[in-house]
């Protein structure tokens, strides 16, 4: 029984309640008689429990702790189920380490791919970011620890970072850049969740009232706790009044006397201080544990989930000649610093201090031989070696991706373009033996250039300290690969929306490309992506069959086979994108409204089904301030990637609203006419309108004109005020 | 001496004074005792005066006028010299037919290829526009005839254009959509200017208090009337009280007791309305001159001009192994309806009675050979004729184009390919004979799959009535060609930045790539084009030399060298582009600034002198609401087109501002530490913060990481926040 209650909070000095609202220091929150201080620790993707020196970008020493795939890995798996098993682990973790909140996980959309945190989240995708957002919340959860979903919101630069304002139309905010958050907060019910450092349209996020109370409480009922990101507040009076519970980390005196001040001074209301005060105390009532025993946790099992959940989202990108998976008869060149030296993790807060990392060196079969060819550090390394072990090899794997320096926490990239000693002895390489696989290890998506010359390449992103285990998995066919790409990876950067927009303005980053994000930007201007999103080979074939569409009185429900018709067990995510031809509105060409994974024994069929509800079709309209789903046409369309479409069914939604409204001054002639309603036509006739409106349809080019010509307007034909005011009253009686 | 003035205005009954603020009927303004009615008529490109029945579409009768190139064309020529002439022209022919306003130039931007108004605009380049209109207004009104400037503003699509909000951030409005319409008003001062149907961020334009009162009257200094587009007031009280003046055409009864009813409610003040009477009284004193006698004008002299307007602006947009000129000698094949029935105007307001139609078959040099092969209705004609003629001829001349049916006003267009039958004979016509010269008519950029296979293509645009004289100007060499592209042809329609978001949403067209329009747009990205922005060929060559740069206290002087390095004398348009690289927001690559059109003999060279004021230099700094040219590094360059830069200079600007404002807790290290300002460092040591950010920068990734943390979250790094204060203190005193 909770003794945390207003009556509580309103029995503490105010001194006690100043301290309350501002970290104790790095990690805690500062405690009062009856309730002890709660810790919190960085992490999404294992836990950077900082015992000494606290410091919020990775720089000290943290407790031993596993680290899992970084999420732009675990996104790829599209498997709600791993992702939930991926949070018990970590609140097990978390459990044992007596940490209340763990920081995590970032749920930022992937806008341009030059991000330098992009790591750290998902997908560009929201769907899929509120999906597997959701699944780690509650798994998390699950174990008696709290998360705090981050960064909130529209966090999508890291340059100019605590200053900059994201400029973003209120349809796009709420369908690309809060739907993620919104489905984790109503799903998931997350303990708290972290205010971002930018501005949005001009306000900081920790001072903005609008997106931190009433959309975040007051519309999506939020009812745990705010808190800033590390060093977010400047104006900790303002941010407190706007719904931001808890200044993390705390300036000490600095905050406290402040905040008496605030109240003293009148500018602070005790009752609005009071309700950050109570969220405080329940969120360090309900998750502190600092006084339980310490217990222990099976490292090994963790580490062997770690390379489970790698496994699942490794995405083999391309398997020219199915020279993968290899056969284990044929020797093998290892060859490029990264399989000595792995990147498997992002830097600053994702950081973790790594319970066993196993490389890829290390996990390469017995008798392969290694080079590196390239170091890190941009030179050449080994280079004469490595052109001979690659010449007398059967194979060569080439290890390549992104040094540590060029992507983490705290600024952005300026290039997706591999280093160039990397794609200089790729290119070497090529020339002497044309049986190269490239392994990818990076944070975002990189531009491959080089991609038509190499006949197989597997993209492990950031995958965890059991980097070099599962990625053998995969090459060797112990595992069949089923990942997928949660974001595209473009030809050209320049093709990405964001191109020469990003990072360019100090002040503002304006979101030109509105909903049009990641695929459904090149999907509407039609451009060749390098490998879509969504794509994803295996090491057997899936067939869809037999698409079958049925509406009720609140949803659609899709129905359609999936078939494994290969000759090896795999896993599957058939896709399914909704194309909405009914809406008078920009629209992508197709968005992913639903996803599945699903495994299947050679020969074997399963029924898939999907309900679509009416959010699944409906856009913000943010003149009516609501989500509206049209009446009319739509196709549906299920994939194995967003470029990859293999059944498509017409349908016409009708549960939905109708997008022409009343009949006003402004409807055109060409919409009236189009109604085909007799209520329409008797009023034209006694208008003595429809006669004119005929004859000018009837003109050269009548019809494209005058279909085009509001109702108020037709004066312009001849047709009197008057009889325009009598029709409108006839219509509308 | 006038008689007009407010006392004259108050001496009117309230019904004469509602009478006047709506137009008589079509095309008169109401006459009051003392001052006459005066007539307006459509017609940038050639008087539109109808006499009897009015409309607003072009589908009635019109009095015989020369029909001159339309806009489209003429800004090709970027020849202020010629548009001048051309306002010349139109204002003797409006005197002569007591024309007291011409309805023109419209000065809208090109935004999108598909807009179904092109054709009547000059570019997709505001400075392009602004010079152009600028001329046109000047040479119309020189003969005391006034203009309409239209259609203010972003009316850049025809579908919906009654009620369709155009949605652009106020940095976009000012540096793209209102620029042009800024420069008009303050170095022309146009009689009038015309309100546009569409919506501005949500407002009506016809009632938009901001544009017609607050930008156009205090910022700009306007002081003309205003008057509506035909039938673009919904709300006449609210329009006049936003600074519409009179309403085209008038309701007639409706429209004055209305105003009457309002005068007497108080919902409108009469000061209000006499405001507008006045403006309304002055422009009919000033323009009416509907009792002079009627004069004749020579049409035979306007019609050689608009052959000269018409060879000064057609671009010879390919001429592989010099093809062109044809030297005579050659029999000739022309194939093509167009030949026959040329588009030379557009449609809508913009349609002449023309005086005296030359078509290009009828210009045909003696010999020539005609068969239609395609028909303007989409159908095969003469076909096989067609190839054989084309077989048996040393050239063809293909003519191509849009229908008129395919681009005219009042709806948009739905493609930019040419009709498929046109395409399908070119092609046949190919494998006959490779020596094909296509030549377009049309009325904005048209897509050219078939370009590469074609090894001569000539843009005509709509080029008059004198169309067939002027295009054998060009192709037999009798005219060099000195026409630029006024507008980027792009390889795809989906390149365009708004391809599927044009004419999407019913309700509001939303600007998505802000200030990258056309030319800016396909830079930003490197997207390649068929033709860009300001190419042109010529039957000579001109290289340019010796570009030098130097600053004054208040712009910057650009001088270089242009030689005619050929052997014919030929026009040629160098064109001054910059490229910002001190301000910190997004820039286009490179921004048109200047051009000049200039004549050289055979191997003459000439100096050439530009100067920037610091506008040039400038980009709309929204927040600040001023025009802002920073300091720091530009680039200049002088191009033969947008992507053919021949000379590039840095140069370093100082006569403006500086970028970096002073000190306050959002600085962020990176940039306190880059000003290497002796203050700063020793306010940094008082502090005892100098350490501890030094130690930051030196940290694996710190340079990177801390330079991008503000002043005032450098807690994170342990440093308290009374340094903070205190350093703050101590650097601003």
């Amino acid at each position: 029984m909770t003794k945390i209650n207003l009556d509580f909070v309103e029995n503490l000095t105010l001194q006690e309640k100043a301290d309350l609202v501002s970290g104790k220091d790095f990690w805690f929150t500062a405690k009062v008689p009856g309730v002890d201080a709660m810790m919190m620790t960085d992490g999404p993707s294992g836990l950077r429990k900082q015992e000494n020196t606290g410091d919020a970008l990775g720089i000290n020493d943290a407790v031993d702790a596993v680290c899992f795939p970084s999420s732009a890995l675990t996104a790829c798996s599209f498997d709600d189920q791993m992702l939930y098993k991926l949070g018990e682990h970590l609140g097990i973790a978390a459990n044992a380490e007596h940490i209340g909140v763990l920081l995590g996980p970032g749920v930022n959309i992937k806008r341009s791919p030059l991000a330098g945190r992009n790591f750290e989240y998902f997908s560009e995708e929201p769907l899929l970011a509120g999906r597997m957002g959701t699944a780690y919340v509650k798994g998390v959860q699950s174990k008696g620890v709290g998360v705090s979903v981050k960064h909130f919101a529209a966090n999508n630069r890291e340059n100019q970072r605590f200053t900059s304002s994201s400029n973003i139309d209120e349809r796009t905010l709420r369908e690309v850049y809060l739907a993620q958050f919104e489905q984790i907060v109503k799903e998931a019910h997350p303990a708290t969740i972290m205010c971002s450092y930018n501005r949005l349209n001009g306000t900081l996020n920790s001072q903005n009232q609008r997106l931190l109370t009433d959309i975040l409480r007051n519309e999506w009922g939020f009812e745990g706790l705010v808190m800033s990101d590390w060093g977010a507040v400047a104006d900790h009076i303002a941010a407190i009044k706007a719904g931001l519970d808890l200044e993390m980390p705390g300036k000490g005196d600095v905050s406290t006397k402040e905040i008496i001040n605030a109240v003293h001074s009148g500018m602070l209301e005790e009752s609005t201080l009071n309700r950050s005060v109570l969220r405080v105390l329940k969120m360090a009532e309900k998750y502190g544990r600092q006084n339980q025993p310490r217990v222990k946790y099976d490292k090994a099992e963790q580490h062997a989930f770690a390379r489970q959940m790698a496994d699942d989202g490794i995405v083999l990108l391309k398997n020219a000649e199915n020279l993968l998976p290899l056969n284990g008869t044929q020797s093998i060149a290892v060859i490029g610093e990264l399989a000595k030296k792995p990147r498997y993790e992002g830097g600053g807060s994702s950081h973790v201090n790594a319970h066993k990392v196993v490389t890829p060196l290390e996990a390469s079969p017995t008798g392969s031989d290694y080079a590196a060819g390239y170091s890190l550090a941009g030179k050449e390394e080994d280079y004469e070696q490595a052109i001979t072990l690659a010449k007398n090899k059967d194979v060569v794997v080439f290890f390549a991706g992104f040094p540590a320096e060029m992507e983490t926490e705290g600024f952005d990239k300026q290039t997706i373009n591999l280093p160039a000693n990397q794609t200089a002895l790729l290119s070497e390489i090529l020339k002497v033996n044309p049986n190269v696989i490239v392994v990818l290890e990076n944070g975002s998506a990189v531009a491959m250039p080089w991609a038509d010359q190499v006949p197989a390449i597997v993209e492990t992103y950031l995958a965890g300290e059991a980097v070099g285990e599962a990625t053998w998995d995969i090459l060797m066919g112990k595992v069949n690969p089923s990942g997928k790409l949660a974001e595209s990876f473009p030809l050209r950067l320049e093709d990405n929306p964001t191109y020469g927009t990003f990072d360019a303005n100090h002040d503002n980053e304006n979101y030109y490309e509105g909903i049009f994000v990641g695929y459904r930007y090149y999907d509407l201007h039609n451009i060749p992506v390098r490998f879509p999103f969504g794509h994803g080979l295996s090491y057997t074939d899936f067939e869809y069959h037999n698409l079958k569409l049925k509406e009720d009185s609140n949803s659609v429900h899709v129905t359609f086979e999936i078939q494994n018709t290969g000759d090896r067990t795999g896993k599957d995510v058939p896709q399914l994108y909704l194309g909405n031809r009914a809406s008078r509105v920009e629209v992508p060409v197709w968005t992913l409204v639903d996803f599945i994974k699903v495994e299947l024994q050679p020969g074997e069929e399963k029924a898939v089904t999907f309900e679509l509800p009416r959010r699944a079709f409906s856009w913000y309209n943010a003149t009516e301030k609501r989500w509206e789903a049209d009446n009319g046409k739509y196709q549906i369309a299920v994939g194995h990637s967003s470029r990859e479409l293999s059944l498509i069914a017409d349908f016409e939604l009708t549960i939905g609203i109708d997008p022409v409204g009343h009949i006003t001054g402004d409807t055109y002639v060409g919409e009236l006419m189009a109604m085909k309603s007799a209520k329409v036509m008797d009023a034209l006739k006694n208008a003595k309108m429809l006669d004119t409106i005929k004859q000018s349809l009837a003109t050269p080019d009548g019809a494209a004109i005058f279909n085009n010509i509001p109702i108020r307007s037709l004066t312009m034909t001849g047709i009197k005020h008057e009889q325009i005011i009598r029709f409108l009253r006839d219509v509308n009686y």
